[in-house]
């Protein structure tokens, strides 16, 4: 059965596999480590890469926490005050210069209460500035791929579970096409603790080929001003997702763990025009109206 | 003693006479207004300005709602379930476009629940992007002479509770140079309804000869590109600030208001680069030295 240590190794790993990856893809900036201690217990190192040929702002975290689990956690969690905890996880955030570019996110984590009681967490999911079916088509089947190599019911629960986690509830829209999301997975009669594990290696795996995918594809198509103003008004509505809803967001910052490594989520630049609305018609219009929930895009129409 | 209509229509002449008077000032540009309604009862108008002389985007934003209370609202406030509320306010925030300029931000605001229970709530705050300890001073004598002209306990209070309120945790930081913030202002021995609508009357009327300081001394002050850059990082820590903290944004989100109305205090452009930290001795680490609770700024030495 995986320990806590062999875990927090295996995501510190992850980090350094996807650095060196983004790095290839990007071509011309490397990322930057910084190590950091919590107060309380535990540290991580984050790792960013600025102005890069491909990502505008990008970091690739990796954490491993310990301590006394602070009381608005406790609460949060309705577990009982005074436990201790300790989470590991490895969290990306790309923000691409080109609009054409999606922004991605991808987190894998452990958690784990002083009496024995663990779960696994993680996801991928993308938010394209403009929606394009093919390429969301392409991102859902390779999630479903993975998932079913583990259990059939995990693609359609966890696609779903993303659709309602990654809402704006606010703006009524979803923050971009899905993907995946799963929490408190543990073991149970179907599923041991190391096959728990084993899909979330192969979560964190799929990470990079996704999204060498989208350099591939998109890292050099050319975009007007009008293009790039509208990314900047998507990336608005990325903050106020990570600042409204997120709870990785909100657990790092109710845990004291290092702000600029917990808002490293935040992209460059954002907009926020007054009441913004697109031509009808335009690409911009035919976005907004795909960023629904239960969208099926694995059997999505592609022109 | 004062009704709830009584009190939201002098909050409709506040709105107009706020307006007008900033549409003066700023020379260019004239508010738009919006009206809108709740589903669920009630509405408001909500009035923007934006690219004007002075101001960049700006929000005068009246409204007046009401119906069953939301149950997340009742939790937060523990109050039973199943009450009705009426709550009506005057809100403003104003983006200027000169870093010279503060970011200037005021609210009064009347709530009350079907059982006869109300209060009042309101406040004045400053956000400067360069702190000036002599504009410091100017702002908090004239909150504290409206202050005491009601209440000579008021002044103190309200200050340190502005000092607590706007403060972004995560950042150890104050959003600016404070102001007051009061809530659940009623009647007591000492007070008439009357007389704490009035003094929520002095804190509006004073918001446009305060702002009418600010553009006279620094609406045409030269800027350099640094100056701008160091403004959108601090329009980046009041986007964390509302969204994460702010108890009214959170409200109007909860209760399904008017969106672009309620985030019409995200500023136009924002930036977040990594772990900026701004050079030691710089008018900008200046600043950030000043970001803190507790400072005097009345009796505050200026040169």
């Amino acid at each position: 059965m995986p320990q806590k240590e062999e875990i927090a190794f295996w995501f510190t790993n992850l980090q350094n596999q996807i650095c060196t990856a983004l790095e290839q893809l990007d071509g011309k900036e490397q990322f930057a480590a910084e190590n950091w201690t919590r107060e309380g217990g535990g540290g991580g190192c984050s790792k960013v890469i600025l102005n890069g040929g491909v990502i505008e702002k990008g970091g690739v975290n990796f954490s491993e926490v310990f301590g006394l689990l602070p009381p608005v956690v406790a609460q949060a969690f309705k577990l009982p005050q005074g436990m201790h905890f300790f989470a590991t996880g490895v969290s990306v955030v790309l923000h691409p210069h080109n609009p054409h570019m999606p922004i991605i996110h991808m987190n894998v984590r452990y958690f784990e209460i002083s009496d024995g009681v663990y779960w696994f967490g993680g996801g991928i999911d993308l938010t394209p500035h403009y929606i394009i079916a093919e390429d969301a088509r392409y991102f859902h089947e390779n999630l479903q791929r993975v998932c079913n190599k583990h259990n059939p019911q995990y693609y359609p629960r966890f696609k779903q579970w993303a659709d309602n986690y990654f809402f704006i509830a606010h703006r009524n829209e979803t923050r971009g096409i899905g993907g995946i999301f799963f929490d408190q997975l543990s073991e149970n009669d179907q599923q041991s603790k190391q096959d728990c594990f084993n899909f979330v290696k192969d979560t964190g795996n799929l990470f990079a080929p996704l999204y060498a995918y989208f350099v591939k594809r998109h890292a050099g198509s050319p975009f007007t001003q009008n293009q790039k103003q509208w990314q900047l008004i998507r990336r608005s509505r990325y903050v106020e997702f990570n600042l409204v809803y997120d709870k990785g967001t909100k657990f790092g910052l109710d845990t004291n763990g290092r702000t600029e490594s917990i808002l490293m989520s935040m992209p460059p630049q954002a907009s926020w025009p007054y009441n913004f609305q697109p031509a009808a018609g335009s690409p911009e219009a035919h976005t907004l109206q795909l960023l629904k929930k239960d969208i099926d895009w694995v059997n999505y129409p592609c022109p």
